[in-house]
This record gives C-alpha cells, structure tokens and sequence, in this order.
C-alpha cells in the first residue's frame, strides 16, 4: 500500500523525528504536520522534517492515509476528539505515547469502540532534549519499537505502521499493551522518576548547601534523565501511576532491605548485592563510547 | 620541595592515573608502584604509568618522599599497618579514598596519632571501568580534589599534596572530613547505591523476566555507575556506613512523597517536582557532548 498523506500531530523530538525519516526515506507523497504553535511548525519545515503544516485540524488530518500522534499522553483525548469528525473511514491511526492502555482508553472513548485501523505503539528512543530541533531522521534505526495491537485491529494496519518503522531501522515487536505499561514502567518511568527525585532532593538541601559542585560523571550520567520534559513526564505519571506506583514500591522495599545490609555492615551481602548488578548490567547493557 | 620518589600503592584506575600525570609531569624523581599482583604491575611500567614496581613493601616505600594511597578502603589499614616500620619520619602519606572519617581512623590507630604528614584526601573523578588499563593523565583535568586536612596535619605536606594534584589540572578544595562524608554520600555514595539497587532488582524479575532488551539511552546512562568495581563499592558502603544509610533514608522518604503524588494523580505537583529538579540539574550540571 502507498501512501499519498501522512501527518504528524504534534512535532516534536519523536513525531517530528518519525516525520523526518519517512519523510527521507521516500516512503509517502508528503508528510503533514498539525500543531498549535506555527512559528514550531515553520520551522519544522524549514529543518526539512515536514513538507508542509496546517493550524486547521479538518485540513491537516483530511483526506490523509496515516494519523500519527505525538503529542503529550495529556492531550491525546482531545485531539482524538478534534480530528474524529474529519478522518477518512479508512485512515489508520498511530500513536508514539509513553504508556498505552491510557491511549487505548482514551480511543475507546472517543469512537465508542476501538477502530480496526488504531494501531497503538511506544518507539523506545529519546533524548532528555526535546522539541523539534532534536530531531533527527535516524533516532530509531537499531531501537525497538513496541506495537501494542488489540483483538479489534485489523492485521494490515498493523503491518503498515510496523513497515513504517522498520524503514526508519527500527525493531518493531508487537506485546500486549498491559505488559508494555508494567515493562515501561520498570524500565523507564522508574528511572526517570528516580532520577528527577535525587536531583530535587539534593537541590539546595537545608543539610548541605550547593552540593551539585562537587558532582562528576556518574551524577552527570544517572542524572540526565532528570533534565526531560516535565511536561511530558508529568503526563506519563497521571496516564501510567497505578503500574509506577507498583514499581517504586517495589523498588522501596529493595531500599529497604539495601538500608539493613548497609546499616550492619554486611559485607558479604553488599558484595553480592553490587556484584549481581554488575553482572547484569555488563552483561545486558552495551555502553555507548563516550 | 622537590620530590625525588614517590611511591603509588595500589596501580588502579585511580592510582595509575595519579602516578602517570605525575610521571608525564615531570614533578618527581622517580614513581614507584607497589602492590600483590606482579602481572599488573608489570603491566603498568609497560604502558608508562610507573617507572618500575616493587612487591617488597620495604623497597617499595623505603626512602619514599610521598605515598598515595590508592587501594580500596577495606585494605587501607592492613596497607598502612605494613608500610609502617619502613617509612621515612619526613614521608608524606595521602590517600584517594571515596570515604574520609574511616582513613583517619585507620591511620590514627595504625600509628597511635595522626602523623603531621597525613594528608588525607579525594579526587571526585572515575569511571565505571576500573584498573590500570583505563588509567590516564588527564583524568583528574577540571576535576575537584577534596583534601580534608585535621589540626594535626602540617599546612607545608597539604600544601605539597595540593600542588601534585593542581599539576595534573585538578581544582583543590579543603573540606572538614565528616562534611566531606556526609557531601559524598548524598552526591555519590546515594546514586551508585540506587544505581546497583535498580539493576538487581530489574534483573529477571519474576513478574516480567529479561527487560532490559527494552530499555534505552536513559536506562544505559542512569545505570553505567552500575557497572563499577563491586569491592571498592562494598567498601565504600562499609566505611560510610552511617552516612550513608541516613541518606538512601532520606530519599526514602522522597519516594513515599512522590508515591503520593502518582497514587493521587496529582498532576500540579508532579509537574512541580519534575520543572523544579530539571532547572536544577539545568542549570548546575554541565551535559559532556554524547
């Protein structure tokens, strides 16, 4: 299947950045972009990430073949809402957001049912820089995109937007959207919140005065996820909480018991503690050079 | 002062790096490294970070002008107990250890009192690799080094010590030892800890089995401290103990806070939380280029 119109609600890092790639790789006749802010718009298509932007919503999203939605998890519902009335029967929507039983819901809710042609899905790529001057055709290529497919979408719709990504180099596995929400949840909604948590904590703590001066590389690294997008991370907390709240105290309780060996000194337990982490991550994990 | 020898026990990343700045500096006579294991320390002549290498402890710090420290906290006082009968009376001793308080203590009940010539103290710099082998001479370049220097300690051997560490481009900064503790245990001790904490507790979870496929940069970043030397961090844990376990308690009590927050969808001061811990690491923390 060609096709003849995409357009990227809300460009951003990663719509502007998935607008980008598709754009570049030739695969549609031109890519749309639809915001509230047109001097972001304007300059999307000045960075080449967009062909052309409409602030008309019935304009951008009509006649259009692909709906990908890139906004924050907050302002799903009411764009949904605002372009319902002007999509194509047989347009498929997407979505990039950061937890997806919230976007499945919102899209229930908005359609009274689940469309055949809404695909759900989370590329796993970002930077803590966010807008559209981040973007970048190749964020991608070698990352995994999650598609998270109900019982009601239609199979094709899911093989084009995972043939989207794949052209962009991505990865794309399909889970169901209860599992991506807990996976996420472990894996980037607890560190992120981890992290904006230690850097408040230290921020001018009464105890010790301006300690972030003292700081090297390691504050730096585990930190960096600290200068996201609030906004966006607000949202994630709100679209996500009950899985987050499940993982903090879950990783609480690992506190705890880290606070017991710590306190009595256990060396042997500390050791195999750090060690098994190590292990894991060395194992796992592949460092970028620096 | 011209120092004719000095003496590096313990070639690691820390101690390599000290002993071929000062080497490539030019500032000493000669630098000698001690330690158990020959094949590393042959190693370390090869790939210049000492000029030659004793394993007799004797000969390795006999008619030394200065010995740095550089083996993990556990071993300072065994380290110390055995240098001790051989050591010139006019000897400098400095140490590198990430903990003060608990080098003071050892080197006060090695030797009856704290020698007017113990300079204790902390370069703030490091990598999650660990050895001689990613020693370098620059690694200390635009870092701070903490001395934490007591009544007893002669203003002349912190003087020397200080200007060994400002020629390898360090930024020396005098600090009591028990606030140095306190400023490291919030600044660094806390982070690695978190870092191994979340790792092990990621690490086949029985509710989600092998997750880190789906993590990304920000997991990488937020966990490379995770990949650090388990003994020198189990050491570490050990000998600052109590500041520690106040520290991870007080971010305990941050994430009971912020699980009140998700719990409640509370999303003004989720916002808050996140805005006010990314304008600070914004504004404080310097990103390397990636």
């Amino acid at each position: 299947m060609k096709l003849n119109k995409i357009t990227v609600v809300g460009v951003g890092l990663i719509g502007g950045s998935f607008a980008k790639g598709v754009k570049q790789a030739g695969l549609v006749g031109q890519v749309v972009g639809f915001g509230h802010n047109e001097d972001n718009l304007k300059l999307a298509v000045e960075l080449g990430v967009i062909d052309s932007y409409s602030t008309d919503i019935s304009e951008a999203v009509g006649d259009s073949d692909l709906v990908m939605l890139g906004v924050p998890l907050g302002a799903m519902a009411p764009v949904l809402e605002s372009m319902r009335p002007y999509l194509k029967q047989s347009a498929i929507i997407s979505d990039v957001g950061s937890s997806k039983m919230s976007v499945i819901d919102a899209v229930r809710e908005v359609f009274g049912e689940l469309p055949v042609n809404f695909v759900a899905g989370h590329p796993i790529a970002g930077k803590e820089k966010s807008g559209v001057t981040a973007a970048t055709a190749d964020l991608f290529v070698d990352h995994r995109v999650i598609l998270t497919p109900t019982d009601e979408t239609a199979d094709e719709a899911v093989q084009i937007v995972g043939d989207l990504w794949r052209a962009l180099g991505a990865n794309v596995v399909n889970m169901a959207p209860d599992y991506h929400d807990e996976v996420l949840a472990a894996t980037s909604h607890l560190p992120h919140l981890l992290a904006f948590s230690l850097v408040e904590l230290l921020n001018e703590h009464p105890e010790l005065g301006n300690v972030f001066q003292y700081t090297a590389g390691g504050f730096r690294d585990f930190t960096r996820i600290a200068s996201s997008d609030p906004v966006m991370w607000r949202d994630i907390a709100v679209n996500n909480s009950e899985a987050i709240a499940k993982w903090l105290k879950h990783y609480q309780q690992a506190l705890t018991e880290l606070i017991h060996l710590v306190e009595g000194k256990d060396a042997d337990g500390l050791y195999h503690l750090f060690n098994e982490a190590k292990q894991a991550r060395d194992l796992h994990i592949v460092n970028k050079d620096r």
